[in-house]
C-alpha cells in the first residue's frame, strides 16, 4: 500500500506551489508520485468543478454544493486514489475532506453531522498526514491582489467567509491533532517546503 | 401549504403520461399545478442530468451517481418545490427519493443506510401520496421496443437491473404503505388515470 498526503488552506496559502515542491522532492528520491486536485482530477470531477465555479444566475444551494463536492470526491477516490495507493504510490491531494468541513461546514454553516455523514460515504479513507497552510484572510487578500487574480464564484466570497473557513480548518486540526499539521503559510516557500519534506520523509521511513 | 405528489416506476411504466393527465385534470379544476422531473427541473439539475445520462468512457461510480442525484434533488427542493408549496400550489414530481432507494439501493447495491442518510440530507420532505406504476421488466422491454426508443446510459441497463429496481420499489412500498400506492401499470391509461385522480381528489378534499 502507498501513502496518502493532503494539503489544505484558503486560496493564496500556497498549496499549489507546496504540492509541486513536495512531489518533485519525492520523485527525485525515486518515489512514484501522483498529484490530484479536488474537485477535478477525473473527467466527471472536472465537469462538476465547472458547475461549482460557474458564476451562474442560480448558484447551487449549500446542500447541493456539499453533495457535488462529495460526488467528485467519490469518483476520484474510487478511480484514481485507491488504485494508485494499491500500486504502492504516493498520492498528494490538493484539498480533501477537511476542505468540506471548513468551507461547507463553517463557511456555509451546514450542520457538521451532515458533513461528517457525507464524508464517510464519499471518501472512506484518510490521509497519513495533512498540511494545513494557515494564512489570515488579510494575508490571503494581499497575496491574491498582488497576483492580480481573476476570481471565480468561490474566490470572490467576502473576507468574512474566508475567516469562517479558516476557523473551520483550525477546529478540524484540533479534532485531528495526530494527522493535521498546522503550518504558518506566511513563512518563506523554502522553509515551509523543508519542514513538510522532513515530515513526509519521516512518515515514509516509519 | 400546497400538496406534494410523486410518480415512480421503471422506464416504460407510463409516468410521463400519467403526470400530464393528472396535471391537466387538476388544473382544469382550478388548482395551480407545477410538474417537475428529477434530476432536471433546474438549470443545475439539467447539467447534472446530462452528466448522469452521458455514455462516457468513465461513468460515475455508484456512490458518485447517488450523490449527483442527491445534489440535483437538494437544488430542486430548495429552489422549486418548497417555494411552490409555500405558495399553496400542487407539485407533481416525476420520480423522487423512492427512485434513489430503488435504483441506487437495489439496482446498484449501495448500502441502504447510505441511501437513507443522503436522502435525509438532500430532500427533507415527503410526498402526501406516491403512485408507483408497477410493470414487470418484460412488459417494460416490450413497450420500449414498440416505441423504438433510443436508450441512454441508464435505460440501456440489462433487464436484470430493471428487475432489481422493481424489487426495490416493492420493498419501499412495503415500508411506506400509507404513502405509496402500487398501481398496476399494465391496465389502460384511462383506468389508471381515473384511479389516481380519485385518490388525489380525496387527499385534496381531506
Amino acid at each position: 500500500m502507498g501513502i496518502l498526503f493532503s494539503f489544505e488552506g484558503i486560496d493564496g496559502a500556497g498549496k499549489t506551489t507546496q504540492v509541486a515542491l513536495l512531489a518533485d522532492a519525492l520523485s527525485g528520491r525515486g518515489h512514484k508520485v501522483t498529484c490530484l486536485r479536488e474537485p477535478g482530477g477525473t473527467a466527471l470531477g472536472e465537469k462538476i468543478r465547472s458547475l461549482l465555479l460557474d458564476k451562474s444566475d442560480e448558484p447551487p444551494v449549500p446542500v447541493a454544493e456539499l453533495l457535488l463536492f462529495a460526488a467528485a470526491r467519490a469518483q476520484i477516490v474510487a478511480t484514481r486514489v485507491k488504485p494508485a495507493l494499491e500500486r504502492g504510490e504516493i498520492v498528494i491531494l490538493d484539498r480533501f475532506t477537511d476542505a468540506t468541513f471548513a468551507y461547507q461546514g463553517f463557511g456555509r454553516g451546514l450542520p457538521l453531522e451532515q458533513i461528517l455523514s457525507v464524508e464517510a460515504i464519499a471518501a472512506g479513507i484518510e490521509p497519513a498526514r495533512t498540511w494545513f497552510l494557515d494564512l489570515t484572510p488579510e494575508q490571503s487578500a494581499r497575496r491574491r491582489e498582488a497576483r492580480g487574480e481573476a476570481s471565480d464564484r468561490m474566490e470572490s466570497e467576502a473576507d468574512g467567509f474566508r475567516s469562517k473557513v479558516r476557523d473551520g480548518y483550525l477546529e478540524r486540526a484540533k479534532r485531528h491533532p495526530e494527522r493535521i499539521a498546522v503550518v504558518d503559510a506566511s513563512a518563506s516557500l523554502e522553509s515551509i517546503h523543508e519542514r513538510i519534506l522532513a515530515d513526509a520523509l519521516g512518515i515514509l521511513a516509519a
